[in-house]
């Protein structure tokens, strides 16, 4: 019964339908919509939205805040137009589509910030917030399902919260969350995690119940995800990383059950993790925005023992693994706040392991995460800066070619910089491994050129480099020429000479 | 008496000469120099060192760890050769000359991370260190001068300690410090710090005295700063500044009297700090790397009342007048470690408005703070992007043209990203101001060139941007001419077309 898991009972009489609620989004909004890579995201209101504004032939715009990637909602949403400006995050073909072709403005957002971005006044606030929840507490307090992301600060700024109860997320999820909340940067004290297995917040997502104006009943299930395989190319990345982690055991700079291991989103990112699989390491702890399919197995492995992160992102199969098993799951899991996920404060006294997969990387180290070409935006930078610059060891992966081998992914100036050389220490490829820590920029390049580039590349990487050394320089370079691979695989449609 | 300086009997009679000193530093050394933007930094076994060098016609090569940029010592080893590899900053024209012809290896790296390098194994660990002191204390440790910068991890690391006891260091700094030790990243906790004025540690440095093998009697006084005078432009920026600030009180989005400030090194960043002098801002608060001299008269206004950093640069007037008020100042000045001074924990707890200057942005609010096109070092990335990823509010100023006008701060495409998009919140130049907050690369870009460019690059950063829509993407570029104003600069000495 529906009823069953609305605790708190004044609120029992607050269910409308989809329709009633989207009625209550207006043109000009800022709406903040639940959703992290895919999971826990508002589904039936922004779909019911979506319709009406079809059907009446509206014209409707709307800001829509989100904690990340929303599920298969965000292509619909892209597709009505109704979208005016969209942050932090999302990875949708069709979104992207629309960002790129200039009919949606786009805030490509750390996902930590979201939070004090809102606080400050640096955007516009929240004018409604639609949250999927798997109940409504005795307190009429909201129990997120897949994910938290920022589901705390959009409730906690929003004028109206809308609830969307979702019947096909199971109510054992209660009790995986972790919900602490911060203070204003003005009297603000310190966040007290110091092990990510450690609980510091609540169970539910503390809300005024008379804020929440409807309640929607909701069984749509989160759009599973479709990472790939891992295959040849992966399988060679994670071997170089698990050779790398092993010899910084050795020599002491590491424990054996390492530090805890933040993974990025994508296929390259949970392909390497399976690595870890056939590798001596145990015990392992991640501490992470999204966990991925491969975790699931590193849990039943035995090699992980405790994940935290902002939510679980999974495919047909594991979700439903998850399901079946989902109190054994919960005392090994723990879903928080992206702003707790992913807190600068926390990663830095954590000592993280961060791997997080580039689109590209120059001969000096820099990263660009998000835009192909320069230009055309992917997904966004997502969590990957609040790891990458916070963490202990920051780990790029990506295989030495995209596109079939038409492009170089090691070039000689990134046309986008996600990730400055500063915070990069370790490259890895399918071709081997830069382990760039304590290497100024010209030693960086060599490692960098020898060891992670394509054979098809490395000659006129090393011809670049060379001809900028003649140039001199604390960086080198050939500025006329540092887009130079790019400018071919535009005009030509392949980097190759 | 010297003497009276050394309160801990047992080391008085480690008085060793310099030239004994320099005996210890041998070929392949790594030597951790204490030293912050000019302060505080060890002389007069340096100086033993290149004299003994120069005189003995020796190969000998180091590799120099220190705070931030020493005085006129960073240049005399420079130019004596002894240095194989510098991190993580410098400001020295020799240095950099050396840097950029490369015949020294250089590390540019962010201020608050070099501890953790070392605690990580992530570069080779510091043999000896030489750190300047005002005296030892009872228990024999060490207290700094005029800077604290990395003496405390140095001092913890290295293998043996040789001490510059400075006499013409007033003593009276003694209390002026507060130093906090960071543990291991796997067993570590908050630091405690909500409140700039808050002490969290103790007024000297701990060490094992046993491990002190020397101490040097020194009275070379720290090498005077030399920031320019504001100018009209500095003025104007000011302004505009203050102006937009004034705003954001208003607007509520700022308390009255604002949040700490951090405000950078330099020429720009010290006059810009100036135009406080004559605002209605009162009772501010610094939390700030570095305070230079423009920090000094805003206390004795009374518009700051309170300061915490790493060190305190100033030029020769300022100086004097802090050694004859020290007193009355150690009441409103702390000096700390500067892993706590840039700690991305306390700036984003604190909620820091960030003031920083930049070599040159780009239209989409990338900043370049360190090379010269693309390729020349001019000093690093120092403390900035520690306080402009973390802070609540980062801003950046420049003048909209360098060199007489033939730069133009304002180009299509920086040459080297220090700062990206993501952390960029203003821009200010004598032109105007650029508020990005919250806008898309499109929105971004038309504020900065209309707002920040100067009149003479303005019609050309148009053309660029207007071409580049046409290509389309989420951040239009036209790749070919990206770096075009750099490349004519490279072969005409101007970027005027
Ligand atoms: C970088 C990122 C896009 C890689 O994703 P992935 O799923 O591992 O990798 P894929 O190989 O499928 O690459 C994604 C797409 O980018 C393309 N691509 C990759 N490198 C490219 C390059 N150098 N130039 C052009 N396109 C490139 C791929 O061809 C693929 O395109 P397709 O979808 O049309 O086939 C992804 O990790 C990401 O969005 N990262 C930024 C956010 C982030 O790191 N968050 C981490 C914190 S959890
Ligand atoms: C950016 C920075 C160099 C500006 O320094 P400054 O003293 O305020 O400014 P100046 O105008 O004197 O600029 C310094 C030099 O760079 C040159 N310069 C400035 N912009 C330039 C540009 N776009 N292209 C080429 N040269 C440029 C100036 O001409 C000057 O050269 P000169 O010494 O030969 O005359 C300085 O702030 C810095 O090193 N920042 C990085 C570290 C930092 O921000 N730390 C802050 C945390 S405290």
């Amino acid at each position: 019964m529906v009823t069953e898991r609305i605790r708190y009972a004044p609120l029992r009489s607050c269910i409308i339908t989809p329709e009633q609620a989207a009625e209550r989004i207006r043109d000009g909004m800022v709406v903040g919509l639940s959703g992290f890579t895919r999971s826990g995201d508002a589904k039936i209101v922004p779909m019911a939205l979506v319709e009406k504004v079809k059907r009446e032939q509206q014209k409707l715009k709307i800001d829509v805040y989100t904690g990340a990637s929303l599920g298969e909602v965000d292509g619909l949403m892209a597709e009505a137009g109704i979208i005016r400006k969209r942050l932090p995050f999302q990875a949708d073909r069709t979104m992207r589509d629309k960002i790129n072709c200039g009919k949606m403005l786009f805030i490509d957002q750390h996902l930590s910030s979201v939070g004090d971005l809102l606080r400050s006044g640096a955007m516009p606030d929240v004018d409604v917030a639609i949250v999927e929840a798997v109940a409504i507490t005795e307190e009429g307090y909201i129990v997120p399902s897949t994910s938290v992301g920022n589901n705390p600060i959009f409730t906690a700024r929003a004028k109206e919260v809308i609830v969307e109860l979702n019947t096909a997320q199971p109510l054992e999820l209660e009790g995986i969350h972790d919900i602490f909340i911060l203070d204003e940067q003005i009297a603000r004290g310190p966040v007290p995690l110091v092990d990510p297995r450690q609980r510091i917040g609540i169970p539910a997502i503390p809300v005024d119940p008379d804020k929440i104006t409807g309640i929607v009943v909701s069984d749509i299930v989160d759009t599973p995800s479709s990472v790939e395989e891992p295959d040849e190319d992966t399988r060679l990345m994670a071997e170089q990383l698990i050779h790398f982690l092993r010899g910084e055991v050795r020599s002491g700079r590491l424990p054996e059950q390492l530090m805890p291991i933040q993974a990025g989103v994508g296929s390259t990112a949970n392909a390497v993790l399976y690595g870890f699989l056939d590798s001596e390491f145990t015990d392992l702890v991640m501490y992470s925005e999204v966990l991925q399919d491969a975790v699931f197995d590193l849990i039943d492995a035995g090699k992980v023992r405790f994940a935290s992160a902002s939510s679980v992102t999974l495919s047909k199969k594991y979700m439903d693994k998850l399901h079946r098993n989902i109190e054994a799951y919960k005392k090994k899991i723990i879903l928080r706040p992206q702003e707790i996920s992913n807190h600068p404060e926390l990663i830095r006294r954590l000592g993280l392991i961060a791997i997080n997969a580039a689109v590209e990387v120059d001969i000096y180290g820099n990263v660009n995460s998000t835009h192909v070409l320069g230009t055309h935006m992917i997904n966004g930078i997502g969590g990957s800066a609040d790891f990458a610059r916070n963490a202990r060891l920051t780990v790029f992966v990506t295989k030495s070619v995209a596109k079939g081998g038409r492009i170089s992914t090691v070039v000689p100036f990134v046309t986008h910089v996600d990730h400055s050389e500063h915070a990069v220490d370790v490259i890895v490829t399918e071709q081997g491994i830069a382990d760039v820590r304590g290497l100024a920029p010209v030693e960086r390049a060599q490692l960098i050129i020898d060891h992670c580039s394509h054979p098809d590349y490395r000659e006129e990487l090393r011809a670049y480099f060379e001809e900028a050394l003649k140039r001199g320089g604390h960086t080198p370079h050939v500025l006329e020429k540092a887009f130079s691979f790019h400018e071919r695989y535009a005009s030509n449609g392949t980097m190759k000479p």
